[in-house]
């Protein structure tokens, strides 16, 4: 316990994630300053995952309008990994500089902490896969959709994997969350998803259950080790996250890369999504670290209805009746879970 | 207090609504015999009211399946209200030669008590008089989504007038109420209710305050006395609605009934919708009495939903998506309603 407490009192990342859960509810001056820098620093990296995932989809609707994407996805895949791997080495060197390198902060690594970093790029290899074969079932607004199915299946995964529990409301929460979202994206020609076939169900189901258990596996890792600077164990995930986008890249792309280059069409649009990309990256890893997959879900679900009502300055776009109803709902889902705790 | 106490042995409608209320999240088995047939009583009119509004819609697209009305809404509203007249009086004589005549199932009145019994059915009159006028500004599934708006005003209302609290959630339980009952009666169309013109809006909250006000208000006129027999308190109600329905028969279909007579195209199913009514009518008093104004909204969203899945079956329509997220964000409503208390 006395080293734990000592950990604590350390900024470089060592928090347990139980006492972050704890705080909530309690009034902010009810609780230490240790406690208040958890409760900050749990807040900006939610803030900075919800700014990032709603530019990152602004991003997308501009490049789509300002054409068609030129550039091989599977190297601008690669370029990400790559960025995130440098900008934690970066991290590192400034923390080394300051603090010296510790047990902690270390960059090598053994083969029993290495060896599960791996399994969550391969789950969303297999995944990334399988989005190919679905659409011969759903096309692309019903698999919009059909994704929200990743809400539900985080909940459950994170229910039984990680085993920490939600409060009934909180569940409750979640299910609306998950109404509100699919709700707020509905769309005239949205009913065409219950006619997805059996195969196309099953399959979405799947793929909800990878990511799901991919996000989830990723926070057991990195929890696994709540003293360990965050920024190597990004390190360590990016790492096999770059050897699988080059595999993709020699599968997918080998030839095109071979004769017009490794950034052939890539324009300022494309190197600002890559940025985005890298930075939203972070900011998950950050959250599964401070906080965990359940504020991630809520995080992107909130950036999914900030996107809409930027978008509808910046391309003016039109807002539903849906859309307004899904969004009140998802806030109530937003409130409810943040008073769930308090409740019991 | 022995008084409030003695009147709750009795099983003839005394009973303090406090007292309803506080039995929630207990399990049955803890409470005493009372309490249980309160409760028993509660749930009994709560269901009714969900089984007559659910089959009164029903009832209404059999009526224009089968062609049009023929015969006239005012003969048919002025039946209503003399049949739940003379059902509240058949009750009445049938307590009266069990239990003999008491202080509280008497028929004869003050002006004291009865002077506020008007004030319902005006409000209704005043309102629908103003539906009319609403059709100028929103087309008829447009107001059947601004309709929803009823459920906030209750709330608001009941709140305010009545001075009865709901919890956060059960207020946030309400909002996704409304939502989710509004989601599932989105339809391609929908969209066109965001164009409707400030006048409408007005005139729609100004409706929705009415409807809520008179629900409201007629909680308080039967609650004020809670040991007074309801059917006493709804012949009175029904009385003041007979004469402002006789006084919109004058007004507007006075030369068709002196012509055709008063039953002109009344077919089987108008005495279904005419009996349904009534019943309806005795029930919605029924869960004023014994329950509130907020199990009244909860039971007859319900029913919205109930409909829609029986129409399925006997008129073959089909579900939308934004049907079955609705439905989803009901059913989440009425549980954390139910816990809403609990968790306190």
């Amino acid at each position: 316990m006395e080293y734990r407490k000592l950990k604590d009192q350390d900024q470089d990342g060592a928090s347990a994630p139980e006492d972050v859960e704890s705080l909530r509810g309690k009034p902010i001056s009810a609780v230490g300053p240790v406690e208040r820098t958890k409760w900050k620093r749990k807040s900006i990296v939610t803030l900075a995952l919800t700014f990032l995932t709603s530019s990152q989809a602004i991003l997308i609707v501009w490049s789509k309008r300002a054409g068609k994407y030129e550039y091989s996805v599977t190297t601008a895949n690669f370029s990400v990994e790559a960025l995130k791997c440098a900008l934690s080495l970066a991290a590192l060197a400034r923390i080394w500089s300051n603090e010296g390198v510790t047990e902690d902060n270390r960059l090598s690594t053994t083969l029993d902490e290495v060896g599960v970093y791996p399994i969550p790029a391969l789950l969303y290899l297999v995944k990334n896969l399988l989005q190919y074969y679905i659409f011969a079932y759903v096309d692309a607004p019903g698999y919009q959709i059909l994704k929200n199915l990743n809400i539900i299946s985080t909940g459950v995964l994170y229910r039984i994997i990680l085993k920490r529990k939600l409060s009934e409301i909180q569940w409750a929460a979640f299910i609306i969350l998950c109404a509100g979202c699919t709700t707020a994206q509905l769309n005239p020609k949205s009913d065409s998803v219950l006619q997805t076939p059996l195969q196309g169900w099953v399959m979405a189901i799947v793929m909800a259950l990878l990511s799901g258990f991919a996000g989830v596996y990723t926070e057991a890792i990195i929890k696994k080790r709540p003293s360990r600077n965050i920024n190597v164990q990004n390190f360590w995930l990016y790492v096999f996250g770059m050897a699988f986008n080059a595999v993709a890249i020699v599968i997918q792309d080998f030839d095109a890369v071979m004769n017009k280059g490794f950034f052939h069409g890539y324009s300022f649009i494309t190197v600002l999504m890559i940025l985005n990309h890298a930075l939203s990256g972070i900011a998950v890893s950050m959250v599964m670290k401070y906080a965990d997959n359940i504020v991630k879900v809520y995080s992107t679900s909130v950036a999914m209805l900030l996107t809409a009502v930027v978008s509808v300055f910046l391309f003016g776009f039109h807002l539903s009746l849906a859309f307004f109803l899904g969004s009140t709902v998802v806030s109530v889902a937003v409130y409810l879970h943040s008073i769930g705790k308090v409740q019991r």
